[in-house]
């Protein structure tokens, strides 16, 4: 197991020790300037604009996913799924393949979905000119937020998150599988969630389970076992969808979701 | 940097490879069974027991926390609490003590909060009865929840809550100071936030600092200035408050908390 520290070893000048700490500002011009900022002096030392960095996180509380929380009782935000993500990587982190630098891949699902404080979250299963639009309002939100941290923290952490969209390494690739696990998690909680919601055919899961796959073999079979459970269950049913399954930017060529067969439901 | 991988390199022999992926069971005995679960053989295969945690640990997301988000809308919960704790360590990592396993903090703060969904959450400014009640209900709920996980990393993810706990590594003591630091931030973004609602002094605040500083000299002199700005602006003020600060289980001893000079607030 490799430990790569280019997120933990951030050079910051002066960050430690400086006269800079003081209250805070909120981040100038963004939405949402609030009661109780309190202005000060070196807003642009290091420390200064990662407490802004921080505050400006807050945000990501208030966006709503299309998922529910297991108990039904409401949709998940994109915060508390990050935690989610994050702590699946530590629970799932021997599935992971050999050598995965699992601070690497904390690191990406923990900023992944900040973009979405500007660009909201987009249901999965959108048409391919809404996942178009989603992604270029995702890229100019990230110019926009991780520009916040102080240089040079605030191009290694757009780093991490081109590297989770990009999904060319196997830290990126194990992140973007558990992105994709923990919904199918929370559908079969919630009888069906999202799937049964929006009428989400087994074809259109089936397409997806390849990004499972190609990050994690052990956790690809637990998907497709589940999605035989949700078949028999009801919670999924073969048609053509009201998406566009295998069109969207993850999409891995026709008839992939197709020709997959799926296992019959679990005994027991 | 150091890089422990105790967390990362868990034994779980048959985990990654086995037949027993299948549907979702929920924590036999657990409250809060749910429509949607499939059952299935194998429930004690470890790839099971870690979904299993992974899905006990989604009930952390409706745990109200005294503090509000930033823009004062509604109760933090939890969970995105946790997510909130991770991206500091992240963002504020250059401000730990040199060698401080990143790695570590961010798995210590991913879990730290999860004996919650048995204890609940109680306010830091409690009496020192609360705490000590709160202290038992905690460590049993540690008990049945990190259980839930296959052996060996049941044990070691206990470990990582003691280690947080018990405050006596640097890893620790970083966590520590960042779950301190955090509630602040939210209360100067909101008028006060939980000072204002529930009459806390500065002279308690002040009592809490010790922790921050023995985790980040840095973090520790940002919060006492913003201590000093929330002074200025009437979040905070002296009096013996409502609580009994210097008392719970954190306490550095008597007299600690009002023998600390507060600087005057920030030009600007």
């Amino acid at each position: 197991m490799t430990c790569l520290v280019r997120v933990v070893a951030v050079g910051v000048p002066g960050g430690s020790g400086g006269p800079a700490a003081h209250g805070i500002r909120d981040v100038a011009g963004a939405p949402g300037a609030r009661p109780g900022d309190a202005g000060g002096m070196g807003d642009d030392e290091p420390l200064e604009r990662q407490i802004r960095f921080v505050l400006e996180a807050d945000r990501l509380k208030t966006v709503a996913r299309q998922s529910r929380i297991t108990d039904g009782s409401r949709h998940e935000n994109s915060a508390e799924h990050s935690w989610h993500l994050a702590l699946m990587a530590l629970a799932l982190a021997a599935h992971a393949p050999a050598g995965t630098d699992l601070t690497r891949v904390l690191a990406m699902l923990l900023v992944h979905d900040m973009v979405e404080i500007d660009a909201g979250d987009l249901f999965l299963y959108s048409d391919s000119a809404a996942l178009a639009r989603q992604e270029e309002a995702e890229r100019a939100a990230a110019d926009r937020i991780f520009a916040i941290l102080p240089d040079p923290q605030d191009g290694e952490v757009r780093a991490l998150w081109d590297e989770f969209e990009q999904r060319r390494t196997p830290e990126a690739r194990f992140a973007r599988a558990l992105d994709r696990l923990q919904p199918m998690l929370l559908n079969m909680q919630t009888g069906g969630g999202t799937w049964v919601a929006h009428g989400v055919t087994v074809e259109q899961v089936l397409a997806k389970v390849t990004l499972i796959e190609e990050g994690s073999a052990a956790l690809g079979r637990y998907a497709r076992a589940m999605i035989a459970t949700a078949v028999a269950q009801g919670f999924l049913q073969a048609g053509s969808g009201p998406g566009t399954a295998g069109s969207g930017p993850e999409a891995t060529g026709p008839g992939q979701g197709t020709d997959v067969a799926v296992a019959g439901p679990p005994a027991g």
